[in-house]
């Protein structure tokens, strides 16, 4: 890894803030990173059924390379997987760049650039047949590691395999002092985060938040 | 709490994004959730040392009540918490919100506004000795819950705390099923995340990150 990485974010309408956020507060704080938030037209997107817009550095046309791209999921990622200019410019980043990684749906999306064929990878809980299609071999794993390619299960996820990437690129050290750093010692007040820790009756209720 | 709750996020210049964006996650999912983001200024705010840009609903003037108030960190709290416009708006709209909540250097700024006076309350590990000149009685603990008042430890905590806050306002299958839908099932691939978890070493190099 270069001293300065660049790394890469993607971004668009439809994202799911966190799966974007949860990465970036932990990637952002390699020493010397240098990010670069992207969108499809670099235009600013807007998140969360329009609740919240966020602001980019730069459109894909203005992005040639990265040494680390990182693509979040969400709503939009289930339209941006079809989108020629989109996954051609990630097949074109993770062409060259260090890692590749996806949060979420954001896999579809790297499904979509035809990175995943054969590739055991995961994703939202809600997707894995949908990421079937793109010739992926859906796990229900939280983190799934090949070398230069890291997927992440559902948005929350985002940030434990960041902090797992933050240690391959930058050493085991700096990633603990940023799990530090963002107090990252989970306590949740329930034990109902995946599915098979749900009931019935959670499961069902998910559809609707 | 109302069928439609207006939940006001306070984001400012030096925010740190994860403080915000985890709670925003969470609590926009509730049903009904009428998201306010607000700035002092009523302009976007610049996050991450300028990395990140955030859009804003409105400012501080143009909002005078909310159900929720949530209140994140970051560099730029330690600011505003001298700032009296932003703490006489924060202790205007707590008089009357159902529940007000901090994340992280967030509580400073409830500090600021003079709502901890000999309360317990937490924060980032690094502020515990700022939160105490503010007539608070720092603790070291993730959560700390008072009726109607909600403080949460660094960064990452922020999740935490919103589900418990969801499970208040909307009750635990909710909140449940918005931990099955975020996919909260944390994984870190650490153990660092705490002050009383992290070496000595560990502890120095977090200074940096």
């Amino acid at each position: 890894m270069r001293e300065a990485p660049v790394i890469a974010f993607l971004i668009f309408d439809g994202l799911t803030p966190l799966d974007f956020v949860g990465p970036f507060e932990v990637l952002s704080r390699l020493p010397g990173a240098h990010t670069r938030v992207v969108s499809p037209t670099g235009m600013a997107i807007s998140a969360s059924g329009d609740k919240l817009g966020i602001a980019v550095d730069c459109g894909i046309a203005d992005l040639d390379a990265a040494d680390i791209l990182v693509v979040p999921g969400g709503p939009g990622a289930r339209i941006l997987m079809h989108d020629a200019a989109t996954t051609d410019w990630v097949r074109k980043i993770a062409a060259t760049a260090a890692w590749t990684a996806s949060v979420c749906t954001g896999s579809l999306i790297l499904g979509g650039a035809g990175l995943l064929g054969g590739c055991e990878a995961t994703t939202h809980w809600s997707a894995r047949d949908l990421l079937a299609t793109t010739g992926a071999i859906p796990v229900a794993r939280r983190i799934v590691e090949h070398p230069r390619l890291i997927t992440a299960a559902g948005v929350s996820s985002g940030i434990d395999m960041a902090l797992l990437l933050a240690a391959r690129v930058a050493g085991e050290d700096i990633a603990k002092a940023i799990q530090l750093r963002i107090e990252y010692d989970p306590q949740p007040p329930f034990d109902s985060g995946s599915l098979e820790k749900a009931s019935a009756e959670i499961r069902a209720l998910a559809a609707s938040v």
